[in-house]
C-alpha cells in the first residue's frame, strides 16, 4: 500500500510492526470477514475526490461509423433489447461506465426497425445530435425524435423505439445504470415485443398537455418525481439560448457568465431536475468566448451539438467538432473555448450529489 | 342575538339568567375590555363558512361605460395613483372588497396617459378582456398588455402603466388588498412619477428569459416566491385549452371534467401558484357542456372572456356575456352552462386556504 | 376622507372637481356596486401596517376575579360550549378579537364541571399560568393541564375539558377565530355532551408516543399538518431555558440575545410551528436584562408566567406581574425589561405571515 | 457471459453470429473505448436487485476479542487515524464494505488513549453496545458515549475521541464510506492531533440546547442538513419503546406491528433522517413475538443490543445474542423471532433510496 501514500491523501502512518502476533491477528480478521481500516485509509478517504474514472474524449467521426457497422451485423429485438454501444471510461474497465454513476451510449436503429418495449428502474434520456425519423413510445405515447431534441424516459415507464423511415438513425442514450448496478436498486420488466403505438405525430400527447410555458393542466396538479414532459424541443432550447445572448447584448443580466448562455431542462411540476438522478443542460458560447475553469463533485458528460471549439480537461486541450463527447469525472477541472458559436448538450449526476448533500463546486479565477 | 340562533349554527343555549349580579359582571367585563364567548358563539364559529360577502354578478355592459366616463372626469397621477374602480361586494359595504380577501377593479387609462410607479406588499395581477396599447412596467421591464393576457405584479415590485396609443384601454386588476388591509400586512412606497422605461417591446425581458416550456436559465436557479414570468400570453393559454379538448376527442385523459378544459398559471421555479396569495386559472367549456356544481373554502372571482353561457350561483342562474364578472364567496356553490364555447378567467385566494390548511372542496353529484 | 390624509400614507392627491357629471358618475358607481380607488387609497394601502388594533395590557388581577365571578353566574354546557371570556382589543370593538387574527380568552371551569366535546376548523391551544386539576380530552386522549404547560387542540380535533378536582381552574385559550371568521374558513361540529374519557393520567397517550427528544415512532412516519404532541410540559420548557442561560454563562452561543433565552414549540414531524396559523414561544430574561426593541408584521400576544418586569409597547412602559397579558399589533414596537428573572409565554400569527410571504421584522439598534 | 443467462434476468437473446466482420467491429469498439450493451445486458439491468453483497452474520464473541487483541498490537494516532476494524461483506472482497453503500466497524480505544481529530464528507455515527468512558468531541463539543447511545458525526464536522478511563472501550462505527468511495464524493481534512476539549460532561452543549422534546432554540431556527443533536440517549430510546408496548397492551395503535415497537432517530429541525445518507432506528420485539418477513431496496445492518432471538435472512435462520451483527443486502428478505425481549439497533441507506426515488418495499403475508 506504500505507493498509495502521498501528501495529498490520508497517510498510512504508524503501521504496526510485523510480528507473529500481528500475523495471527490478521489471520483472525480474515477468518471472521474483517478488514482493518489502518491498512487502507488513503484509498477509502482521500483528501478530495480521486475518481478511477479518467477524463476522456470520444470522437463522433469514430463513433458513428462503428454504430453503422453494428447495424449490419447485430440484430435488435427481444433479449438484446437495444443496439446500443456504451462509451466505456478507460479507468473503469471492464465496465461500460462513462463514469461511476452514468452510462452513455450511441444507439442505432436501422430503417423500419423496432426496438421492443420494456421498463426499468433506471432513468433514461435520449439526445439527438443528427437525424430524424424515429419515434420513441413512452407509456404508449409516441414521441418524435428530431435533431436537437431531448427525450425523457424516467424510471419504470415502458418504452420502445421504431424507425418510420427508410434511413437509419443514431442518437445518444444517457442512463444511471452504473449507479443502479453498484447500488443494487434496479428492477426490469419486459413489455410488448413491438411498440404499442406506431403513430408518428409531430407532438406527443404529453407535450400537447404540458409544453405550454407556465401553464399546468388541472388534470395534472399532482407533482411528479420526474418531468411529465417527454420531449424538450430544439426550437425552444435554441430560442432560450438566443434570447440570453441578445439580452446580454442589451446589457441585461441573463447569461451564465459573459458570452455563455445556458439553460437547465426542468420538471414543470416542481421546477427541479427532469429526473431524480440526472441533470440535463444546454450551453452555448459565443464565437471567441471562453468559460471559466470549473470543477464539481459528481460526473459531467458533454456532447458537442454544433460549432467548433475546444475543451480543456484537467489541463489538456482537445479540439472538438459536432458529435464529439467527453466526460469530466468528479473534481476534474474543465473549461471551454469557442471558435465559432459553440453549442454543447450536458448531462450529469448533480441531482444525486445535491439531494445527498455531497455537492461542492469550485471556479478558478 | 336570538335571531342569529338557528339549527345550522352553534346554538346560544343556556344563556345565564338576567340578574343584578350578571349585569355587574358584564359591566366588569366592559371595563376591562373583555367580551364573553357565550354571547356570540354562533357568529364566531358557524357550522360552515357563512360569508357576509354575497354572490354577485357585474355586467361588463355597465362597467365599461362607467370606466369610460371616469376617464373624462378623474385625473390619474401621483396621489390617486390609479383610475381604478373597485367591484364592491354588496355584503361587505362600505368596503370596496369583492370578497373578504380579494379586490377586483376595472382600471382605465386614457390615450397617452401614464399611471406613475409605486410598489406595495400587496400582490397584483391584470387581465385583459379586450383592447391593447398599454405597457405595464414591472421593476423596469416593459410588459405588453394584450387581449387574453395575464400580467403579474407580485408584492413589492415597482410598477407603473403607460398607454402608447391614441385610444384608451381598460382592463381588470386583481389584488389581495382586503386580506392585507384586515390582516395589517401592507407596506407602500412611491417610485417614479413616470414609468422608468417607455419602450414598447412585444416581449418583456423576463419573458424572453423565462417563457420557454420546461427550460430554466442558469442565471435563475434560485426559486422565487412569485413567478418570474410577468406575462402569460393568450396564444399559449388558448393553445393549451385547445389541445385538452382535442385530446379528449381522441379519448385521452386531459380535461378537468368532460367538456371542460382548464389550466392553472404557475411559477416555473416551483410549479406552484403564481403568487403566494392568489391563484389564477383559465377555464373553457365546450358548447353545450355543463360543469358539476362545486363549492370550496375561500372566494373565487370569474370574468367571462368569450362566449355565451350562464353561471348558477347558489342556485340562481344568470346569463353571461363577454366581460361579465361574478364572485362566489366561501362555500357558495357554483356551476357553469355553456351555450357556445365558453371561456372564463378565474382567480381565487386558494393559496391562502391551502397554505394554512383551511381548504375544503365539495362536488355535487 | 381628508382627515385620513397625511404624509405617512398614500395621499389623496388630485381628487376630481365636484361637478354634476361627477355626481352622476358616483351615482352610477353606487348603482352598480362599484367604489373608486381614488376615494380611499390611503386606508387601503398604508405606507406601513397601521392596525385598528391597539397595544393593550390586561391585568391578571382583574381578569381572574371576573372569571371566578362568571363561574358562579354562567353555566357551562352544550350550546354556550365554554365559559370563556375574550380579551377584546379596544380598537376592534365590537368584536372580541385581541388582534385581527387572534383570539385570547380566560377560560374557567368549576369543580367537577365538564365542558362538552366539539370540533372546529379553528386551531386552538391552552396555556396554564396557574392551577391544576383539569384534563382536556383531545380526540379521545385525556391530557393533563398543569402550571406552565402548553396544550394543543389543532383544527378539526374533537375536544372537551373536565375538572377532576373540588377546586376551580382557569387558564388561557388562544385561537385563530378572528382570522377564520373574517376569512370565512370555519366549520364546526358537536361531539359528545360529556368528554369521552374521564381518565386522569399523568401523560396522554400521544405524549407517551411522541415526547421523546429526536425519536419518532415508526407508527407515525406520515408528517402531520399540526403537531402530534398535545402537551409541552413545563419541566421541559424550563429545562431548555435554564440550559440556554447556563450555556451563555459558559460563553457559548445559545441565547436569542444577551440575557434572553427563548424556545419555539414545534411539530416534531416537521420541525415547524405547532399549528398552521399559530406560533407559540417561551421567553426568559435574566434579572436586569433588557431586550432590544422589535417590531414585526402580524400580531403578538404575551402572558407573564413568572417574575417582575415591564414591557415597553409603542414607547409606553407598563409594569407587569404574573398572569398579565398584552398584545403588540402589527408593526408596533415592543421591548422587555426584567427586574427579576422574567418568564413570558408568547403566541402569534407568524406562520400566516411567513407562509404567505408577508413577514418583515425590524430591530432597533 | 452465457452462465449469467437465466429466466430471471434479461436474456442475452440473439447474439450476433461470430464472423470476421463482427470480430473487426468488436476490435473497433475496443480501440475506441466502447462496449456494446448486448454483450452484458443481464448483468447491467437485472429483473430485481441482485447484490454481490451477501447476507452475513458477525458474532460479537469473535469481534470483541479481535478488537481487544488489536489494542495491544496496533497504535492509534495521526495517519492511521482510528483503530477500527471493518466488517467486510464476503461478496464484496477485497473491499471492507458491509454493503455497497455502508461501512460498519468495531472501533477500540485503549485506556487514556486519544484518536486525533479530523473531518470528512462521509457521514458517521457510533453506537455503543457495551462499555463507557469515552467522549467523542464533535466540532469541539465533548459528547459522552454510554451503553445504548447513538452518537452522530455528520459530514464535514471535526471529530476525535478520547478515553477518560483506565479501561478500554469498544463500539460500532457506521459510515457511508462505500457510497462515497465509489461515487467519488469524499473530502478529508486533518484537525488537531489531540482532541480540542478533554472535558467529560454528562451532556454535550448541543444536547443541552436541543434535547428537549418539541422545543427548538430561537438561536437554532435555520434547518440543518443533519441533526444538530449529537447524541440520542438510551434512557429516551428505552422509554419510547417501553411506552409503545404498554400502549399496545392498552389496545392503542402505537407499535410498528404486533409485539414489535420501533423508533426512528430524527433531525429535530426537519423531522427527517439524522443524516442525508443514513437512517438509524431501534427495534424491540416482545418475548415470543415474530416480525413479518420484509425486503427492501438498499442495505440494512443490525446489531443485537440485548436479548435472545434469531434472524431469518434469505430463508436461513441464525441464533443471535448481544452484540451480534448482520447485514441484509438489497432485496434480501429478513425476519426476526424473539425468545426474550429482543432489542436491535438498525441502520440503513434508506435516505439515499428514498431521495433518489429508488425505494421499494415488500412484506410477505
Amino acid at each position: 500500500m506504500a505507493d498509495d501514500l502521498d501528501h495529498d491523501s490520508v497517510a498510512h502512518g504508524m503501521q504496526p510492526e510485523d510480528t507473529p502476533e500481528l500475523r495471527a491477528l490478521y489471520q483472525g480478521f480474515a477468518e471472521e470477514s474483517l478488514i482493518p481500516l489502518w491498512t487502507q485509509l488513503g484509498d477509502l478517504m482521500p483528501m478530495h475526490p480521486k475518481s478511477k474514472a479518467v477524463p476522456h474524449v470520444w470522437k463522433w467521426s469514430k463513433l458513428l461509423p462503428l454504430a453503422e457497422a453494428s447495424g449490419a451485423l447485430v440484430p435488435v429485438g427481444r433479449g438484446g433489447e437495444r443496439r446500443a454501444i456504451g462509451l466505456a471510461n478507460p479507468g473503469l474497465a471492464p465496465n461500460a461506465y462513462i463514469s461511476p454513476t452514468l452510462w452513455a451510449a450511441i444507439q442505432y436503429l436501422g430503417p423500419r426497425e423496432t426496438a421492443p418495449e420494456h421498463r426499468h428502474s433506471q432513468n433514461a434520456f435520449r439526445f439527438v445530435v443528427e437525424g430524424e425519423g424515429v419515434w420513441t413510445v413512452v407509456n404508449g405515447d409516441p414521441v418524435r425524435m428530431s435533431r436537437g431534441d431531448l427525450l425523457l424516459t424516467p424510471g419504470w415507464m415502458f418504452h420502445g423505439h421504431h424507425n418510420d423511415r427508410d434511413a437509419p438513425m443514431a442518437w445518444i442514450d444517457g442512463l444511471d445504470i452504473p449507479f443502479s448496478q453498484q447500488m443494487d436498486v434496479g428492477f426490469f420488466e419486459f413489455g410488448s415485443d413491438k411498440v404499442t403505438d406506431y403513430a408518428t405525430p409531430n407532438y406527443s400527447r404529453a407535450e400537447r398537455l404540458w409544453a405550454h410555458p407556465g401553464l399546468r393542466p388541472l388534470s395534472g396538479l399532482q407533482d411528479t418525481v420526474s418531468s411529465p414532459l417527454p420531449a424538450y424541443r430544439w426550437e425552444h432550447t435554441n430560442a432560450a439560448l438566443t434570447e440570453q445572448l441578445l439580452l446580454e447584448d442589451e446589457g441585461q443580466p441573463a447569461t451564465f457568465e459573459p458570452g455563455h448562455a445556458a439553460i437547465r431542462f426542468t420538471n414543470p411540476t416542481t421546477g427541479g431536475d427532469v429526473m431524480p438522478t440526472i441533470r440535463c443542460q444546454f450551453h452555448r458560447l459565443r464565437a471567441g468566448a471562453a468559460s471559466k475553469e470549473r470543477r464539481e463533485v459528481g460526473s459531467n458528460v458533454f456532447q458537442v451539438f454544433e460549432g467548433q471549439g475546444a475543451v480543456v480537461l484537467n489541463g489538456v486541450r482537445t479540439q472538438l467538432e459536432t458529435g464529439d463527447m467527453f466526460v469530466a469525472p468528479s473534481w476534474i477541472p474543465f473549461a471551454f473555448e469557442a471558435e465559432t458559436q459553440f453549442d454543447l448538450f450536458r448531462f450529469s449526476d448533480a441531482p444525486i450529489m445535491e439531494r445527498l448533500n455531497f455537492m461542492r463546486q469550485a471556479v478558478s479565477e
